[in-house]
This record gives C-alpha cells, structure tokens and sequence, in this order.
C-alpha cells in the first residue's frame, strides 16, 4: 500500500525531487519523449559561499539541445529545492514552450541539492553542517561564471524559474539587468517574506528536534526528523480545496484512504534526503531578498523598480507559500511585468505544472511570452 | 526579550489558552471590564467518551448574569481548542453583543482542556494515553445533560461557537434541532475537511517525535515537541499577508525582530501544556464530521441540510483552518444561512476578535443576528 504513492502519484515526491516527469507522462498520454539532458559538472575552484571560501566548488547542470553559433538561443533554468536539473521537463520538448531543436536550454542545480557542492559532499572542514549558508546570490554568481566560462554566452534569451528556480531568476533581473531578454518566474517572489520564514523555521526544527541529528553530525540519517519534516511540508503542499474536493483521489485505486495518504506523505516525501541539504537549502530559500544586492540598502521595492527587462509573473492562485498576494504587491514594483495567476488547485506545484491544465496554461502562456519578448 | 511577547501579545497565548481579555484591554482602551464568570463543575458520573465508560467525568464552566424566572434568556457559548470558559470575554459585557444585564451565558469547557475530564486530570485507567479520544457529539452530550440538570435550562437563546466551539454549533443544530433559536459559527465548520486533518497530523507528530513522549506516559513534559508544535502552528496563525504587513510590530518596542518574534512563538506559544491534552482535542477536532450523527449515514451535506435553525455563519476571509472556501461549500447546504465573512488579515484568530476591527464586527453582526433570530 505504502508503494502505491510512489508508483501512482511520484507527484508528491515530484515537488521536491522533480519526478514530473514520470508524473506527466503518467497523467498526460498526449505528451512526448522528453529530450534526454547532456550531464555537466564545473568546478569553480575556490569560491565564496555565504562570504566563505570554500575550496573545489562545483556546479552540476544538464544542457538539452544546442547552442547555435551565434550563441545566442541559450534559456537559462535555475533549480528549485532539494531538484535536480530534470526540473523543467514539463515546459520542454516538441510543442511544449521550449522546443530544443530551437533553443539551448542550460538547466542549473542549487547548492546544497546533493550534487552541486553540498553538505553531503564536500569534505571537511566544509562538510555537513559546517557548510556555510549560501545566498541565492552566491548561486547566480556561479551561474554566471559558468555560462560565461564553460557555456560560453554573454547572453540568454530569457531566465525560466519555478519556486526557488523564481528567487534565482528575480536576482538575475537585479544583479544583471540586461543579461537575459526576459524573466518569467512561476510560483515564487523575488523576496523570501516573513510567513515563508516562519514556515520554514518549522520545517528545519522537524529535523533539528530529532536527537538523531547531532547537530548535524549524524552517522546516519534522522529518519524521524525527515519524516516530520515531510509531514509538515504536506499541510502546505496543494490547497485545502484540492484536500477537500480529495483530488488525489483521481485514479487511486478503491482501498485509498485518508490514512494511507497521510502515511505515504510522512514515509515517502522526503525519505532519501539528506538532513544538512534539507536544512541549508532551506536557509537559502529564506534568507532571500533582491533588496539586500549591493546598492539597494536592503530596500526590496527598491530593487524591483530597477528591473529592465520584460517579466512574466505567474503566481498559483492557491499558493500557500508563495501567495498571490505577495506577488501582486511586488509586480506593483515592477516596470514591465505581466501578472499572470495560474487558475488551480494545485498549490504552490501549480507553478512546475502539477495538474495536466496548469502544464497546458503554462505553456501556452510562457510559449506568447517568450515569441513576443525575445529577440529573434 | 522573549517575555514581550507574552506581556504584550498575549494574543499569541490567547488563540490557545483564551487570554483574549488581557490582549483586548490592552489594545482597546474603550471596551468596559468584562463581567466575572462565576466557575461551575458539573459531575457526569460514568459517562460514555469515545464509546468507553469512563467514572467520574466532569465538565468545567463559567457563567456570567442571571437565568432569568422563565428560564428563557440562556446562550451557550462552547469552548475552542484547549481554552476555557473565559475565550468569549470579547463578546461580553454593556454595549457588547451579549449584554449580561439581559442574557445568561454558560461557557462551557471541551474535554481535555485540562479542566473538564482530561488526559491530564483522569486517574487511571483512563490517565494519560489512555484517556479515550472524545468526539465533538460526546462533549455536545455531556453539556445537554449539563444544561438539563445542573442549569435547568430546557432551551437556548443561541449557541455561539469559535472554531472547536463551531464545530459544537453545527452538532447541536444537527443533534438537537429545536434546542436554540438560531446559531453563530466563527472560524470553524460543520466537518473536519482532509486539509485540517493533515494539518493536525503535523501538530501530532511533533509531539510524538519526542523522545521525551514515551508514548504518552512521560514524567516530565516532552517540551522540545512542545516546542516544535508551537513552531509548526506558528505558520498556520496568521494570514501570509499579516505576516508581510508585520501586523505583529504594531505597538511593539523598536528592538523586536522576526528572529525575537520566532523565538517567542516558538517557546511561548503552547508554555505550559500538557502533551496529552494537546493531542487529544486535536483528535477531538480532526474526528468531527456532523454526517456522522446517527440518521445521516456519513453524509456531511445531509446533515447540514437537516439544520431548521437560522445560522450565521462568519468564516475569516484568511483562515487558514478553516478556509472560507470550506465554510462557503458547507453554507451551500444550510437552509437558513447567513454567510459573512469576517474581513481581516488576521487568520484563523480573526474569528475570535484578534484585532479592534474583528471585535468590532463581530458584535455587530452578531448583535444584530441575534436581535432578528431569537424570540424575545
């Protein structure tokens, strides 16, 4: 019973380990192959996290498609939590709004996600919990060094990010104005707020609680932490119209309850993450804010009035981490953005196209986008 | 530091342990002192909870003014989750909604607030984690019998209920349909929806997670579970938009921060309770669903139907419990319904007079509902 989750619905796991893809093409028959992404790794020497040097820091990202000799059709897409760079299949393929045999899609993975230099994998004196907090500023200073340095473009025809992915394109817009042509961010805000931290505080002391944890210096994973952590996290997952109108019950076979739901979410969310990887993307996400780029005084109306370029802001209607009113306020800031909410019940997955509607509307939407803010 | 927020914003307590007064007379200088309560304890004998036969249970509550000859001027006011019988001051008193020169209040207490037949209070066998989960119907049961034979009242003005205390509206107009002229349900629904229960799960399992619990039978308070439930129901407070506003700095002294403010919910919050009680009203809470009500076979909507009394139904448009959605879906069914929702930024706690505005509006219409619906 327990499998069942994993195997029907890898949605759960999906939003914080980016399955969507096997999701979709589970839901969506309609769909084609995804392109397979070329795997790369750039090591950037010793490199600033959080204003400490750390030695052999590397960025893990996969490409899809290629880069024209121009070198002027590249898209970048930054990672969301605990994702690898298999995170923006939905948007990608024949007929989807990024189609390779166009574009050059760069797919980038956080620090912390386990394979980007991480807690879990960096040696001492960096490892584990003494990893140093990085900024998603210090995440786009990565980016940047690598396409300039390893992709070798001055230039991206736009920046696509979901949650997390969205942080990192508004940072984008502010530290680098005129970089790409564009910037769409779906389910995320160029400013973690003060509930996103207050929720987040309860989801690291899921973990920290566990006496397993050690401070971070366990032998083995504190699985009861991990499992609270998860089943925190699913209280904010979708929208309490998706729990009551009990929309995972849709293809769920007729011994599906309540219970085993709710077990499945605690046992299967997160099990297989590392708790310091958990714990420090989560201070990244947290500690978000464009106000605090140099030259802004940590004033984040500020920052947001210094974007350039065209933005497409796609909020989920129903949200709970992100809420669309947290996007609206800063859209109000913004000079040239489209405020785009996605109508679902999906929640904050909304925006990494969760339900098989909200991937058509996205597409559909960040397709126009892109054909009428990208130079040709 | 982290006394503050007790001194000054007991509303945090409040919202658990019902310390509405001290919040409100501190914030709003034109309300009168609150009429004192006089404290009942009515014994049950051997009463069925949960379907055990447990001796001696006992129900706690306040009354304040006087039955009148007639016995014709009683309202009900039920408590909400782990309060006692003063969470309704902020509708008491002259120029208040319930004016108790006019009206007899019974407040009553749930079981398991610590008061009234608890986990906490209960000799063995049914001490600790052995105290049977109580449902909404039960605490309804035990306080009909309290009204019959320890007030003597054969009928009620109104039954007025906060969250828990909604949900014991509902059952009353479900269980006993002729019993009060009308009934008034802020923040809180006829059914425990699958988000709550979710929700719930979450606030549970920090607790249990604590090594500390020992299954319930600890000699100590496990309080870094304690802790950690405070700090998980620290997010669902409060609307995303109160957090971003920081609602929370009005009046507060300049060195007050997000980080002082974490702390202090997170150490303040739910200070001083016992873990058992915590988590048997929240399955008090999670459990209820008047469809279960014998004669309506599980169906919520049925049972909402058979409800032959006017009802107000006042959601917070930014509870994030119980979400005006539910609370809209529910009044869809209800035959004599007033929906109104309480205009606030400040959450689930809006319906309990959270801020000078909600009190406002909340006396007025309930005021006014009451001067329509019942028989004078």
């Amino acid at each position: 019973m327990t499998g069942y989750l994993l195997r029907r619905i890898p949605l759960f796991r999906m939003l914080l380990w980016s399955m969507t893809t096997t999701y979709l093409s589970a839901q969506d028959t309609t769909s084609t192959p995804v392109d397979q992404a070329v795997h790369h790794e750039f090591n950037l020497g010793t490199f600033s996290i959080g204003g400490t040097d750390v030695p052999n820091v590397k960025v893990v990202y996969g490409t899809y498609g290629h880069l024209n000799p121009k070198k002027d059709n590249a898209i970048l897409l930054p990672s969301h939590y605990m994702a690898d760079h298999h995170g923006y299949e939905w948007l990608i393929g024949p007929g989807l709004a990024l189609d390779t045999a166009r574009y050059f899609l760069v797919a980038t993975e956080l620090f912390g996600n386990g394979h980007s230099s991480s807690p879990s994998n960096t040696p001492r004196p960096f490892d584990g919990p003494r990893f140093p907090v990085a900024t998603i500023r210090d995440n786009v200073e990565a980016v940047h060094r690598l396409l300039l340095e390893d992709v070798g473009v001055t230039h991206l025809k736009a920046i696509i990010g979901f949650s997390m992915g969205a942080e990192q394109a508004f940072q984008w817009a502010v530290s680098y104005p005129g970089f790409a042509d564009c910037i769409v961010a779906t389910a995320g805000t160029a400013r973690a707020w003060p509930h996103g931290i207050v929720r987040l505080e309860a989801e690291i002391g899921a973990i920290t609680q566990d006496p397993g944890f050690h401070d971070g210096d366990y032998a083995e994973q504190p699985a009861n932490g991990i499992n609270q952590f998860a089943l925190v996290w699913a209280g904010w997952l979708f929208s309490q119209e998706w729990w009551r109108k009990e929309l995972w019950k849709e293809g769920a076979p007729a011994s599906w309850t309540m219970d085993s739901m709710v077990v499945s979410l605690e046992k299967e969310f997160s099990a297989g993450a590392d708790a310091n990887n958990l714990i420090l993307q989560a201070r990244t996400w947290m500690a978000h804010d464009v106000g605090k780029t140099p030259g802004f005084d940590g004033n984040t109306e500020k920052a947001l009035r210094s974007i350039k370029v065209p933005v497409l802001y796609m909020p989920s209607e129903t949200d709970l981490y992100f809420p669309v009113g947290d996007a609206r306020y800063e859209a109000g800031f913004i000079p040239h953005v489209t405020l785009t909410p996605i109508p679902s019940l999906w929640g904050h997955p909304a925006g990494a196209a969760a339900s098989p509607a909200d991937k058509k509307f996205l597409n559909q939407k960040i397709a126009a986008f892109l054909k009428a803010n990208t130079k040709r």
